[in-house]
């Protein structure tokens, strides 16, 4: 009966959000497609769709403290359909976690914020850090994990990190932690999700056991991101599902609801699942953990595992199919479930092995306890080694773990097999998933993290010597100006800008450089003078406290009030000192200029100090991304 | 009688150790004086001597993470020393801790390690992320805190801390905690310090005491460290003290053994106070933590609060002017002491209150349980206040609390007072203990967490358009370039270089820069030829996996082989591309070069590329300091 009327509950709950389901994906897609418009505004022939609520949101975020800026993708409109729609996605019941769009919704609150205040709106730099912040806050929300959340925002989520960063974070997830406890939704009293109560010690012997559960994380992880990306690419985006994404929605609804049946492990949610996986079994207490507790392993051990493995290799294929889809959805959740089922399955195991051998030398430290083996653990451990697998995060992770159980006793294993794991992943798929997922939809994410071998490659080649600059020596009028402009736009370089030259003796010399955007905002103002010879003086030196015109002014310092006296003197608006690279440098110091410093360009100079040419980021990524392709052909 | 005897053995153990303290601080003395040799070989008027084995070390290290390099101070005997007199002078109960010197000993470790590997040896870049991680591993065993070691590493001593480190480090820290975990010193086969048994939850209410806490910690911090800077700096530096460390570590050791005499809490090693302030005091238990437990305040609470004050005040006052004697000695458990004396203070004040007025509105939560309050989480909340008012550090430090208490049921009042206490510091002196040491010791640390001001200097305020410079034009020979070593080092700039320019039309060109070590060793190959021509080519442009000539070498990728054929060309030993800034760039940029590059010189050319001067990083660091003085003044 009582099992009965869990299937029919189940089954009701499904149908019944298969259709808000339906509901909330044709909601995402309508919005992102209305709003395609991604970085220009004229009508190009191939241009990409983001759906702006779907998948995870932080590659997307990452991407934006980056330094790249996706209009809209932070914005009220993303906020609303991705709360929602998270909210229907998460009761339907499907293979998927909350925390991503925690993320994703977290930071669309901060940049909803930052803009009542003119110091946030008017500097990128600003607004980024309070995104790192908002970040933080969205883990330590979706875990109760505020410590734990800043490192997060550190480790995977964030580009810069200053010190400066690093403790407002830590107020902000603060202040989300204490709200979440004086909110109290879980009616717990607690921040903590999956509480664990045993306090037995671990043993010396179990390493070696955490020790292959770190591999398999790492395995696990590396062929789980590995196949998800082939699944999107190739199934997802290389059949007819790509152009009917609400009929994919449904089908992964129908297939996650009829593998639900399979048994009471996959039907559960999955925080449910996961906490009683984690769970202990009290010798004698009536609360066997959906029947998780082997009291005789004997007789009781292989239907059991039988159960777990099932639920296991289920668990696995829906997150495999489900991660990707158009629909707010994260990632970590789903994995913790796989990776505790894994370590569930081997914390029996060897306790079976106790069972039957109470008196090898191995299990001495147990003093003959039948007791001694707590399988929660090993679910524990299994859980943070394929975390770590799958999105190579470390210190965050482990901390994370911490919090989310409320424990410090193991974090010695916890340790050992997150760092296992994702030294085995990475040996397996140098990218994490966040990353795959950034490659998928081409972001343009510059990773500061990778080495790369520079081989014979010299500046020369990555130099745009042909980029369209603005040469003093012309009489540059709006009209010159605006056609100039608009030939780069059209040839989708919106994002880039000129060079300012001037003719000398023997070359050109590098007098400042212009972007277009900020030429734009100039043009616009004096777009009524078509034939107006426009200046650029740039005779007196850089002042503080002037317009942020420097190539690092997406990071550097605050800006002052643009004192514009001649709208046709463009000269506040270019930057007049960009940096300047040799054309001998090492590759390296091109690299770390975009890297460490954020530059959006580089100018190129000879041995003379002659004007050579530009490397734009956007040239550069598509420099590093050809170095890949040639690194895998050889 | 067994108050005599304690007395007794507390007075034998402080004359004992008193003799062995002598023998100590000679040898550190002695040795440091033979290694006084810093930084160059001549003898010069004013060399300042610096005591290896002195202080914490936590200063030093980060020096020399940010790029400077003290010779010998990572070495094997500096490691002896620093290890042999650790241990005697926490035997001889002087009120110092041992957090620090681990750091200090495990970066020697490290140090003298990463000798054997030519990988390592050959560069300063992979040098120092093993430093990072030894400093982690330090901290961890210090505490028993692996995470907290790898997120000390990372906020306060390290400089560049790329996610590879990050992960590095964290494998170092937990391999010292397994280890630390088998060799178990403590006999509890634990890693936790101060492990606190109590669970109950903490309230609404005690927010706001543990806020008084956090201000406590804050105000504490600023002026401690200022008095200790004060004392150090006037007393210390400033009488006939100066010049006798070994009387001023006796009379300290009198003062402190004298003291000790006071009372109870003074008589206990800083470990044991701390560990017993932090304890619960659970009803009908006989154990009283030295008569720490008030069971009925109204006759109680007096006297141990006054006994508690006077420890607090003996114990602030010891350490003031114990840390910076002459003697390895740390800073954290005494400070946590301190703030441990506080906290415990307030929490009995407030069971104090409810037991007199248990029917309160504010009291509510309790339920009218007169065991509600529990002082020693108040003692755990001031101590991470008050350590976090000193060393200004956050997440790490509220992560080592945790690690040290084994308990996150209080994440949420320990992070809101280190928070308060760390924000209250700055507000009062924005300098942490560990900058103030740098300061007072002169160490060239270039601070790149803080925002400088620029007002209205140039970079040509700060350019140095003197600098001697190798010019091509003339011949050089090996005897002329020995001659102009010479005067370079003996000006005290034994750590810079050259320029090398050209003659061109209207000015003088760049070709690069040799720095005066690389400049010795080309010379000292071909010392024998002294009116032999030197060459300098740098024709070729740079080629990857040759020689790191870039002024980015102490930090970027991995040497190459050197292929010398011809030792008369010195061009391998030049830096052939040195980062260029033009000179109407803002000072924000050079800034950025020097800490987030890494930067040990900065090219200035003017806006026609001709050669302006070069800004070294130790000018760099002279200008920054006469810019606070500056702002001091006006």
């Amino acid at each position: 009966m009582a099992g009965l009327s869990s299937l029919l509950t189940i089954h009701l709950t499904s149908s019944d959000s298969f259709v808000t389901r339906k509901e909330s994906a044709v909601l995402s897609t309508t919005l992102a497609e209305s709003e395609e418009s991604l970085k220009a505004k004229a009508n190009e022939p191939k241009r990409r769709v983001l759906f702006y609520a779907a998948g995870s949101g932080i590659p997307e975020v990452k991407t934006i403290l980056s330094g790249f800026v996706i209009h809209g993708y932070l914005g009220g409109r993303t906020l609303f359909t991705k709360a929602v729609g998270l909210t229907l996605s998460v009761a339907a019941g499907l293979s998927l976690g909350k925390e991503g769009p925690f993320v994703h919704i977290a930071s669309c609150i901060g940049n909803i914020v930052s803009r009542f205040f003119s110091k946030y709106e008017t500097n990128e730099a600003k607004r980024r850090e309070i995104l790192s912040a908002a970040s933080a806050a969205g883990v330590a929300v979706a875990f109760g994990a505020p410590i734990g959340g800043v490192l997060f925002s550190l480790e995977e989520v964030s580009y810069f990190f200053p010190a400066k960063t690093m403790w407002r974070s830590f107020f902000c997830a603060m202040v989300a932690a204490i709200t979440l406890r004086f909110l109290d939704p879980f009616g717990s009293g607690k921040l903590v999700l999956f509480q664990v109560t045993y306090d037995k010690d671990w043993h010396a012997y179990e390493l070696i056991p955490f020790l292959f559960l770190g591999v398999f994380g790492g395995v696990f992880g590396a062929y789980f991101s590995k196949l998800n990306y082939r699944w999107s690419r190739h199934v997802r985006n290389g059949t007819w599902i790509k152009t009917h994404p609400v009929i994919e929605v449904l089908l992964v609804t129908l297939v996650s609801s009829i593998f639900c049946f399979v048994n009471p492990y996959t039907r559960m949610g999955g925080t449910e699942l996961v906490y009683n996986l984690f769970a202990e079994c009290r010798p004698g207490s009536a609360n066997t953990h959906s029947g998780l507790c082997v009291i005789d392993p004997s007789s009781q051990a292989i239907p059991v595992i039988r159960a777990i493995f099932v639920a296991l290799l289920v668990k696995a294929g829906l997150t495999c199919i489900t991660f990707g889809i158009k629909l707010p959805a994260g990632i970590f959740i789903p994995t913790l479930g796989v990776g505790a089922c894994a370590g569930r399955i081997l914390g029996i195991l060897v306790q079976w092995w106790q069972y039957t051998h109470p008196t090898s030398p191995l299990f001495a430290a147990c003093k003959g306890d039948l007791n001694c083996v707590v399988p929660g653990l090993y679910a524990m451990v299994g859980a943070a080694a394929t975390l770590s697998g799958v999105t190579r995060t470390t210190v965050s992770l482990a901390v994370i773990m911490f919090e989310l159980t409320d424990t410090l006793t193991y974090a010695v294993p916890v340790m050992l097999s997150v760092l296992v794991a994702k030294t085995v992943a990475d040996a397996l798929e140098p990218k994490g998933i966040y990353d795959l997922v950034i490659e998928l939809a081409q972001l343009p994410y510059l990773d500061a993290k990778r080495d790369y071998v520079w081989g014979s490659h010299e500046i020369n080649d990555v130099t745009d010597r042909d980029a369209d600059a603005i040469r003093m020596e012309n009489l540059n009028t709006v009209k010159s100006l605006r056609d100039q402009l608009f030939s780069l736009v059209h040839s989708g370089n919106g994002d880039s800008g000129f060079p300012l030259l001037r003719e000398d003796n023997y070359g050109q010399r590098m007098v400042g450089y212009i972007g277009a955007n900020e030429l734009e905002h100039a043009l616009s103002i004096v777009a009524d003078d078509a034939d107006e010879g426009v200046s650029f003086h740039a005779t007196k030196p850089y002042t503080h406290g002037g317009a942020m015109s420097s190539s690092l002014s997406s990071l550097a310092a605050e800006t002052g009030s643009v004192m514009n006296y001649d709208a046709l003197d463009f000269s506040p608006y270019m930057d007049k000192a960009p940096l300047i690279v040799s054309s001998n440098s090492p590759l390296e110091s091109v690299h770390q200029f975009f890297t460490k410093l954020g530059a959006r360009y580089v100018v190129v100079v000879d041995g003379d100090g002659y004007y050579e040419g530009v490397i734009d980021k956007k040239h550069w990524l598509a420099f590093l991304n050809e170095l890949e392709e040639e690194k895998k052909s050889s």
